[in-house]
């Protein structure tokens, strides 16, 4: 995987130069959040980026945080409330393969479902031992934003969204961001950068069963939805706030899951973006 | 229209005596809402029951209370976000009709919008004049309560949500009024009462255009739905705050719109209501 490369904005900023450019937002973020508590970042990425294994590399690296992973498995196996007479919960789908396998029925169902599970994830109360610690962080695997900007926008453009559901998921979207307002705001975002087909081969690699449908197209689309937000910064964002906080871009094309060196230029640069948000 | 008929549980108190028992719940109710402001009222009954005219005949007889209505033409007209070249907003569609015509492809959609417009309304800010008003009150046609308890446990009932999106619904539905609980609670219910036929008649003499193809036996089943939960109280609620909220049950099946005897009756049952609040 190609050196770390701390890339920012228009700012060609060699890895060696102090981390200022990357963090033109910062101030101006810090000051967004100067309600204390636990810092709040979250990683984002295209689909088999690498996300998990970056996940418990930090997990590793700071056993203190706080992590909040992506609730996939409540995506594919969505079961009944309440029990059945033999005691189990009976089973009624998996709404992440019917999505894949119907984009224009089950879209938008599954984005209502995707953004509330995030939405909870995100306003969960802040555990105990992180409000007692000093420098506590939570980390959380995407977004109710990026569900936005990233997968609902994706769904619209290649026309498995209709316009009204759409316009309804906007509506309501931006209408629950309002009401929550100060309780969703991040601190930070970690962009895991790398490309499409860097992202299909480890898809194949890990070889999941509701993956099989996924194609390098679907993968372009996405990383052009993540190379818009975070990079090229065309998406038209409906948050002020969201506006204003600090990317670390980290280009993960190089294979770092047991390249231990690789592993800790990544960790390094994460804690220098942290100490300066 | 038979006489106003006061109907308290299984308590059969005839209309002269003291309204003791419609508000056996009340003296808990009030202690649920003694965080002041305006008394919150609903307005429920089913379809072309008579819910606009009473609406109108509350707002004649009390101007200074404050009524949302139903955003009906919202979920009739749905129309993008921005406007087009020619300053006009692109009209989307009429997602009301498209559930009525296309139940079960188009029943959860629709119950997002409609759950949410009401969200909507209820979190509305209290205005000024109601704020500084002695014994303000503020009034809402149905409510996000109504749309789970009557049309969208219906839908899920007679096919139209199949049980993934019935699952759904009710997860992020318990979700949203958690978290707002307190914002969304409710004095009083008004349950507007008269038969489905009556209700038909009435539907049949406004003759508005995407109701043209409901028939007598929806009307049947939101009639047994609000029956089930304001009378029979055997609709199962997830709120323990909305199984104490008194509920005022006006017998509507004789035409009030033009008889001011009896919409003198009704706003005096209103108002004795209101005073045991």
């Amino acid at each position: 995987m190609a050196a770390g490369r701390f890339l920012l904005r228009r700012l060609r900023a060699s890895f060696r130069s102090p981390l200022r450019n990357a963090l033109v937002d910062a101030p101006h973020a810090r000051a967004m959040h100067d309600g204390g508590g636990p810092r709040r970042l979250c990683i984002e990425g295209n689909i088999a980026v690498g996300k998990s294994t970056f996940v418990k590399l930090l997990m590793k690296t700071h056993p203190e945080w706080q992590v909040a992973t992506e609730p996939i498995a409540e995506w594919q196996n969505i079961q009944a409330a309440g029990a059945q007479k033999d005691g189990t919960s009976k089973r009624l789908g998996n709404l992440l393969e019917m999505m894949y396998q119907e984009p224009a029925r089950w879209s938008y169902t599954f984005q209502t479902l995707s953004f509330m599970s995030r939405l909870k994830v995100q306003l969960e109360p802040i555990p105990g031992r992180l409000l007692q610690a000093e420098k506590s962080v939570r980390v959380f695997e995407r977004s109710v934003y990026s569900d936005r900007y990233i997968f609902a926008k994706n769904l619209f453009e290649n026309g498995s969204l209709s316009d009204i559901e759409w316009h309804i998921y906007q509506d309501w979207h931006s209408f629950l961001l309002q009401e929550f307002a100060n309780r969703l705001l991040l601190h930070g975002f970690i962009y895991l950068q790398a490309s499409p087909q860097v992202c299909m081969e480890r898809l194949y690699q890990r070889d999941r069963e509701e993956e099989k449908g996924i194609e390098l197209a679907y993968l372009q689309q996405l990383h052009s939805q993540h190379e818009d937000w975070f990079i090229n910064k065309t998406t038209k964002l409906h948050f002020e706030a969201l506006q204003h906080v600090p990317v670390l871009v980290l280009d993960v094309t190089e294979d770092f899951s047991e390249n231990a060196a690789r592993q800790e230029e990544l960790m390094g640069q994460v804690n220098t973006f942290m100490r300066n948000l």
